[in-house]
């Protein structure tokens, strides 16, 4: 309870007008992503089928390091953003560390994750474009509760293929994405060629977000005017993102510090992209020597014990091959509480920068997780979303070693989206029943294993 | 979608610095609250068995308008306020009205409504008089929450009563008060005499706000170094409360414009009188004309249908008799999904402006509200707590007539808490079988007849 000042906000005209895009400054570009019929290096022709024209040249430009925010998002943003930059003082009186700990709070969004930053986008893009129906997957639902509100903004259909076993187990973000007028398929389904052909196989399949993206990418491709949107892995998303920490740079110049340490939680990338990469423009660029981690389920980890391999984004196939760590298209998670987090390979742009060791990646049991959680919504008031609490406990770990040692390093985390939806989370933690999964090497290595003959 | 600016927010050093106690400027003051037992007017001290001491004096203080908020509530309070005040742009173009709507959001504090303003305020005079163990009631779980919340701060222990529909329909939010570590208990209970007493007779009764809180003050005055709390009605919390409006004063500056109407939600009256005292305040001492809307369910219509009359607070007679609009402390309200409305009086300080007509009420059936809300989330992407959907229909009511006149009135009303939590609300609405409760001359009449004796 320090007399401080604990929150840092811009003013509506200190919100950055700009994206950043790192692909641009990358000294090592990442390998292009190929298309799967012919193996050549895609073009962004090759995706306007599936996605908006302007974010798929977004997506293959590594050319322009700043991206205008279009005018019609950035006044939806102010609804919302700057979101706050929080000191953490409850949480380093709790863990009795020196360490400086900053939280950047997305939870504040209307749909209560950072997703809605490129939910706006897209469903802009794909207004100006004259399209009328956005379709997307969703696991947890938050990708797919912005997706529905976004669309919603901008006067489209939004269809959304949630992964069944969430589907089931929350239907709160179901009703989240009804309430803002969407049509919601539990998936797989039998209304997709790719959902029938795993449910015939497996009728009790619960579903992934590889195969969700199957079934939302078919619909848009059979059907007219309709697009398809993605919530994260791809760079698109993740430059939509970094107004995340583009705020948070500012935000920190307005708490007199720079930090030492950068963390965010990593399904697909563009949450942990989004408030790393405009810190990591000056290690590329400045000599800064910040260090970023990226903080993965211990039981889904791609960074820390995938292969880097040209691989699918989606169960089916239907994607391009993207160059990625990955633990083969075909692994299936553990059924994990952070269903966002439920993804077997990361977005190319992180890809390249941990094989170039400009990042760093540490991977979490689900108990210590929700520890994390819980010691997090005590001292600072917040339940955080299981996704997030990976961030946290990540930051918790640096902040102990800095205990061990004296140092007072200054440590900023990503508070990706509150937990609201995910009591039932916290209940099974709170009776003792919440478990932490195991991914043995041969788990891996079998999927892996089915990789080579790819590329 | 316009340009303008859509939130406004205060610096920490612009956040007010006193709550304003409008007792202290009413020609007519509120009758005295009396002893239950000498029938006598109430002193501080005869509430000190059940609250904190300086509590306790807040409640009866006729004399001081303004009350300096404590340097560690202060502290506290920077964590999430100022609160956004929020030009509705999305929903003045769904309605087609010429009116200016702006809302104040409460919903955006770390347990999702402005009950923390009290909390907080409440828990830290506990402490400071060295109080060790808090107990309270709650309906839907948005008090118990803050309050929660607030003890685990201030180092207390808390224990809540919450009313068992809610704390069987609504798991949710009794896992986020276990989750900041408080006991919850679904009442009525074994555990009191009062609750006993309840089940005996009737072993299905699904408990009311009144019930609950006879059994947390049998609790706290039962048990050493332990505490009542209470969420609304009394004048202390509505005192704590008033942050919101005089944040919301300086905010409507900040817009360049002054409210023609005031509009909260109305259960025990904290939430209404927090948005809407401090522009009261210069209607009584400055000449100004604004009209102050408070809205009830129509299932439990205490302002729009009951009597002045001095009652009981809760259903087994133990709180100080107080004079108020009520439906007498029998009335069992039907299980509308706005748990924290379902209550049979008003504050004192709210009945007497009512009596004196210097405010009004509405009384809103359960469907128009969640109509309201449904639009509001669409337009606006905050899905609103049940409760807070009462002032958002009546805001409504009122753009409409502006609509029909032609007037670009300044319309504010109070979002006091989001609606996350009560997605089964909005499933039962999107559902068809969300309903309309009827309350019959008679069932009004029946409760209210049996007050005549008490005083």
């Amino acid at each position: 309870m320090s007399s401080k000042q604990k929150r840092f906000f811009l003013s509506e005209e200190e919100i950055p007008t700009q994206w950043y895009n790192i692909q641009a400054d990358m000294v090592n570009k990442p390998l292009p992503p190929l298309n799967p019929a012919t193996k050549e290096p895609l073009k962004p022709e090759d995706l306007f089928p599936i996605f908006a024209e302007e974010v798929s040249r977004q997506e293959l430009d590594q050319t322009h390091a700043w991206i205008d925010i279009p005018e019609e998002v950035r006044n939806m943003y102010k609804y919302y953003r700057s979101t706050p930059l929080v000191r953490a003082y409850g949480l380093e009186e709790a863990l009795g560390t020196p360490a400086h700990i900053y939280f950047k709070n997305e939870s504040v969004s209307p749909v209560g994750s950072h997703k809605l930053n490129s939910a706006l986008a897209q469903a802009y893009y794909c207004k100006k474009e004259g399209v009328t129906n956005v379709t997307t997957e969703t696991g947890a639902g938050q990708w797919g509760a912005a997706l529905s509100y976004a669309a919603k903004v901008f006067g489209l259909e939004a269809a959304v293929y949630q992964v069944k076993i969430s589907y089931n187990q929350k239907p709160y973000r179901r009703l989240i994405m009804q309430t803002y007028g969407a049509q919601v398929t539990a998936s797989p389904s039998m209304s997709t060629k790719a959902g029938r052909k795993i449910l015939t196989e497996d009728p009790n399949n619960q579903g992934s977000l590889g195969t969700a993206i199957s079934e939302a990418i078919e619909l848009a491709v059979s059907t007219p005017n309709c697009k398809y949107t993605l919530g994260s892995v791809l760079s698109h998303v993740t430059l939509h993102q970094t107004i995340i920490g583009l705020e948070a740079e500012k935000q920190m110049q307005k708490a007199g510090e720079y930090p030492d340490i950068v963390i965010g939680c990593f399904g697909g990338g563009s949450n942990f992209g989004g408030i790393a990469f405009p810190f990591m423009r000056h290690n590329i660029l400045d000599g800064k020597t910040t260090r970023f981690v990226a903080a993965e389920p211990a039981s889904c980890p791609k960074l820390t014990r995938g292969v880097f391999q040209y691989d699918f984004g989606d169960v089916a196939g239907y994607t391009p091959l993207l160059p990625m760590y990955t633990l083969g298209h075909n692994f299936m998670p553990a059924n994990i509480h952070a269903g966002g987090l439920r993804y077997h390979g990361a977005g190319v742009i992180v890809s390249q920068l941990l094989k170039d060791k400009l990042m760093e990646a540490v991977d979490i049991p689900q108990l210590e997780t929700f520890d994390a959680g819980i010691l997090f919504a005590k001292a600072e008031g917040i339940i955080p979303a299981p996704e997030s609490c990976h961030a946290i406990a990540a930051a918790i770990r640096e902040a102990n070693k800095c205990k061990e040692t004296g140092e007072e390093k200054v440590i900023l985390f990503n508070l990706s989206g509150h937990g609201l939806i995910d009591m039932t989370a916290y209940d099974q933690y709170l009776s003792g029943s919440l478990q932490n999964y195991v991914v043995t090497d041969e788990m891996v290595n079998e999927n892996i294993s089915q990789l080579e003959k790819i590329v």
